[in-house]
């Protein structure tokens, strides 16, 4: 088995946060995936270990942004390496919110994406969580990055809890 | 709500092929992704509609392949634009089958996977697949196709049963 095959796959990046009442969280993750267009259906799959996982769980919607070349490292080090218990990842930066009330920001965001979780997933370390999408927006025209891109020109890293991540190899 | 939005997801070019003792089928998806790195658990999505399905279901396993931009629009066309009722889809193209007994091809493959279905989840018009890898190889060097490219250099549409597909957008 050469686990290497995995890296053949292609993937885009995404920031996916969402919010209840007293809580809120966002993560950098490259498991952004239009699942059905009638409805309009969209999953991410979130790392347990993520604060944000419990935070979607709870709040039962998230927002959804694929981000642009435009991101920089600290912009992915803002979302992607540091926890929501911690940081609050929006200081700083401008913050808006979908219709459903999850927090975003359009800074490097192609569009966003405001879901409704229809089902859930249970697939060990992660969740898949499949959102009906009830509102969309796109928000710019600049290239969205791609997680070769991220690798090849952000010569970024892949950190364990990832669903990409590819142990040994 | 602009649909557009979804266009800004990024995702690679897979050819996902099945086969039970006394039928087989294979056809080309945008819905290829790793979910867990421990186990290496890849999904599938694939419409209902498609021979395919209801194949990997009888099975319980695939053959999963992400296509490399060595393949051109005859090679899309026989495994995306027709259907495994009516014609062989590895007639008069080098055929191999994977230790689970799947077909597929090396030509245009950046890898093959050979994936144990684990779960399965109904999300209306398509079926999720969850694969469990238990054999992984690497087929060649050349660059895997992104759905991206597929639509700017090869001017590629995508037809209704696909995930992808944004109505009126």
């Amino acid at each position: 088995m050469d686990a290497k095959a995995l890296y053949k796959f292609s993937s885009g990046l995404y920031v996916v946060s969402a919010a209840t009442d007293d809580d809120w969280g966002a993560c950098l993750i490259n498991t952004g995936l239009q699942l059905t267009s009638s409805p309009l259906q969209v999953e991410v799959v979130v790392n347990k270990q993520n604060h944000t996982e419990g935070v979607i769980e709870r709040a039962g919607h998230f927002a959804l942004c694929p981000i642009t070349e435009e991101a920089d490292m600290p912009y992915v080090g803002r979302f992607g390496f540091r926890t929501s218990t911690e940081f609050d990842k929006f200081a700083g930066i401008e913050r808006r919110t979908t219709v459903l009330g999850d927090p975003f920001t359009p800074v490097a965001s192609a569009a966003v994406l405001a879901c409704k979780v229809v089902c859930t997933l249970d697939v060990g370390t992660h969740v898949v969580f499949v959102g009906e999408v009830v509102d969309a927006e796109v928000l710019s025209s600049a290239a969205p990055m791609t997680y070769a891109y991220y690798h090849s020109t952000l010569k970024g890293k892949t950190p364990p809890k990832a669903s990409s991540f590819v142990p040994g190899a």
